[in-house]
């Protein structure tokens, strides 16, 4: 049954390694936020993407979601040395990846074909797309400045308040090739629970995606990132709490609710179905925490027998 | 004492680690062939400015003459399982040398200016200078075809019969700023004990070098990479049979006649000494195998002896 997930990072990374357990593969799209994307010392990383492949091929570091399990950290603590800045937590194992990825673009292959060679070699069968070929840098407009994602995230560990969030270049960027195909053509249709702002948002900040959504044929259903009034992963409480909405998955249905039919609430969240179907849209609940291999299959079953 | 040295990699390298305890370093001028700089994912490496550099930082991997001491592999290791040729040995906190340096030429440093901050970060005070802010590629021409430096070197381990020797772009290869002003300036110039062809003669090929070295009013010393028929290290010996010279100091000599005053060859070749004179220029013998820190030292100090 043609499948397109929209991803963000680690909790669109997880729901998948339970969705590739209960369907084929081969019928999944990701279609992959890169407004995180950034240079660190030449080298172009995709952190959302990478950690999606290095995840569903068994590789990623699971105290952290990120990076690869038992990585050392020689060549970054050498351009330390260098006198090199060295936030941003690059892996030697992992600068494989980022080295091997730049060589490509820069021999001219477009993200899609890297991202495409990238997960075959690690072993994936499903598809993954960057939103955009075109380069998009998600700009968080805080009381220390204007920061790249990555400066916000990484660096200032989110603790700066927000006021706008800008995403950069997206007003020129073409959805890459094959993605309003894989809206127009899937049957059902997964917002991963993943940030409503700088993950998905980003995604529909790529002219054309956001309207593939609304008109799409297939069932939207969205799982809400948002439970019990935090955020599992992140910044994404204090976004909607910083840009005027309810930090709820109510909050989250707000935003969506142009193009999800289906809004799927952690079972603590039970109380707010009603709200949510009050903005047009079906809920309900499900256990979201992803708290064991199983829980991630039970949820990406629950998931899709909710979506029936 | 205003001294150059023409350099080529871990032999020259070690020469340099006796001169700098026996001269101020702020006197040396170190000339470093380029021709053997290679890409690798990428990268751009300088195998022999970064063996001169990393063994007078105490870093080089004192078995090999090259790489740092206790460097793991790991990114290269990712790298192959990538699909990626692995046969040039780049260690992990290695790479952290060659992302900095293709960093910053792509932010548009010269290949000078980003040697020079390198040795400088590293903590040494003489001068490195490439031949060449422009690519000369060695190529040798063999039995198995037209092979760049490095895969002649380590790919194929100069077990192959090479019938001439390349040096592609030299004719529009200007040198570096600062290295025909130097060899002008220097009170002495060194030829350090380098491969006579692929290091030396690399040098060499960039236009007006050679003339420089020529006009130079310092005296001109080289020292013997050849001592009792074979080479120290690498394909010296090899090359100079194949390309049908005597495989001996007097090899050496015969390329180096026209600009060098005084050939030093070890004392196990002082019988060579007439033959050598008989070229027109001065010949010494001197302790040239450099087994420890000490023979380094005396060296050193034998040479700038010889050369008063």
């Amino acid at each position: 049954m043609a499948t397109v997930v929209l991803s963000g990072g680690v909790g669109a990374a997880r729901f998948l390694t339970g969705l590739v357990e209960v369907m084929d593969p081969r019928d999944i799209t990701v279609i992959s936020n890169t407004g995180d994307d950034s240079e660190f010392y030449g080298l172009y990383v995709c952190p959302d993407i990478d950690t999606v492949i290095y995840t569903l091929a068994g590789m990623v570091n699971p105290k952290t979601g990120w990076g690869l399990v038992g990585d050392s950290f020689r060549a970054l603590t050498e351009l330390e040395a260098l006198g090199c800045e060295a936030w941003f937590q690059l892996g030697d194992r992992d600068l494989a990846t980022h080295i091997w990825r730049t060589m490509l673009l820069r021999q001219g292959r477009t993200l899609s074909q890297v991202t495409q060679q990238l997960a075959q070699t690690r072993g994936l069968r499903l598809t993954i797309l960057p939103m955009s070929d075109h380069p998009v840098q998600t700009v968080l407009e805080t009381e220390a400045g204007r920061l790249p994602f990555q400066e916000y995230m990484v660096k200032h560990r989110f603790q700066v308040a927000v006021s706008n969030i800008c995403f950069e270049g997206s007003d020129k960027a073409l959805p890459a090739p094959g993605v309003l195909e894989a809206i127009a053509d899937a049957e059902q249709i997964i917002i991963a629970p993943s940030n409503p702002y700088v993950s998905i948002g980003t995604i529909l900040s790529v002219p054309g995606i956001r309207k593939a959504l609304e008109n799409a044929p297939g069932k939207v259903a969205a799982i809400s990132p948002i439970v019990g009034g935090n955020a599992v992963k992140g910044p994404a409480a204090r976004l909607l709490c910083e840009l005027g909405r309810p930090v709820s998955p109510l909050g989250v249905a707000q935003l969506y609710h142009s193009f999800v039919d289906l809004m799927i609430v952690d079972e603590a969240d039970s109380a707010l179905l009603p709200h949510i179907k009050a903005l047009g849209m079906e809920a309900a609940s499900a256990q979201t925490m992803m708290t064991s291999p199983q829980a991630k299959v039970t949820l990406a079953k629950q998931v899709l027998e909710l979506m029936k």
